[in-house]
């Protein structure tokens, strides 16, 4: 079962050209995630940064931007999960507009200490609430 | 040969985990195309959009995040061109600190008019002048 | 009677200090009067800025920022209209968590044409719906 | 004697209707801010945020925008010191293009701990190289 967000696009998201900036979309899907492990997983980004002292940094990305956006769309962002490993997470994206598919991304996430910068395992109990957003079953990697 | 803009670590570029945030670099390589174009192809942004009403969107990026940055570092963006299509271009850009590399990013931007958002050819004076910066020999797709 | 939106403080507000970035506060104002101009008085930012070709930049702003902010919190945002000018109109803007006040702002706005760049003066309509959200009756400037 | 770092504009700086989104400035003046300290007070912002464990968030903004800026343009921001406080600092910004004046600005920063985030009282070494700012002579509040 994938996770929804909706978000609006606002002025401040786009460019000169009168469309959203591509930087803008990761800022947006940035917030995806944090909805997503707030409203999905149980754990706010507040919680996980501030008592956990946990971070997840972005380990690579690939998306392709398919149609533009403008002010006053509201993008709906799909999120499911595609691998979990042992400190990271693989998710898939999509952004729709009504039925327009605007962006297709792959995003490859890392748990990190904040103090060491290392990765650190997920722990169970955070892998089996991921588990429920796996596109295809409950493997894992 | 490749074109290279150094790039200092702002404040402002970085997270509560005290790291540049991800959709940070993708506003820096933003700069570092702009520099391009400007420095190297002879055709600054400004005449691009407010003159030839034009601009290159990005059509897809893939992109690793090897190591963190934190304020202070110099980044050295390379930019080498890998493929010229008709109206597109696939470019990679290394990101470094000092000898180590901090991220690798394939970026194929498409040059589209700001006023129908379809895509334009490239003209021939464009091509010519970006074939000088391909990665290996002047060849084209 | 005063206009309220809440936003939430999201990781990408935040800087290395671990609060708001004040630069943000600004992009949260922003999003506020887009809200207020779509909520309130009618006019989506998608229509001002499309159809009619208006925007409303900022002539001035004077902001005390009292209290840090930080993920997680939630911050109710107050429009009062000050004083409706000829083509301007004067907001103030607090900021609250719970019974804290976070910032004060007074925001002068300008409407202006997209192509000219020049001030426009608001319609009869817009300063009267404008007028309603007065803090201190119906009259104006 | 004023201190003074050139900015150009960037695609990223500017909205939809093709001007320097204001928020943007702001965060171009905290540029401004680093480059002092750096520059002129020798205290680099990584080694004030990393080492001293202090940071100075803005307390109060005032700001007039008196013409609009737009890509390619290149602008001298101007920094003199107003007022040295206990744990403060007030400074004077006028940002040009060539011999027109695009913004004004009156900022305070307050000196505070990453840790506590109380304000600490800026050292004398600091003070009196700040004094060497101030707009005219080397008085102090």
């Amino acid at each position: 079962m994938a996770f929804v967000s909706e978000k609006p696009i606002r002025f401040h998201h786009c460019d000169p050209a009168g469309i959203v900036f591509y930087p803008q979309y990761f800022v947006l899907m940035n917030e995806l995630v944090e909805d997503w492990f707030e409203r999905r997983l149980g754990v706010p980004f507040s919680q996980l940064h501030q008592h956990d002292r946990l971070g997840v940094p972005m380990g690579r990305v690939v998306c392709d931007f398919l149609e533009p956006s403008q002010i006053g769309d509201v993008l709906a962002f799909e999120l499911a999960v595609e691998r979990i490993g042992n400190a990271s997470i693989r998710i898939a994206v999509t952004a729709r507009c009504a039925d327009e598919v605007r962006l297709r991304a792959t995003l490859t996430l890392v748990q990190a200490s904040l103090e060491t910068r290392r990765s650190v395992p997920l722990s169970p109990e955070l892998r089996e609430k991921m588990a429920r957003d796996l596109a295809a079953g409950p493997g894992s990697g």
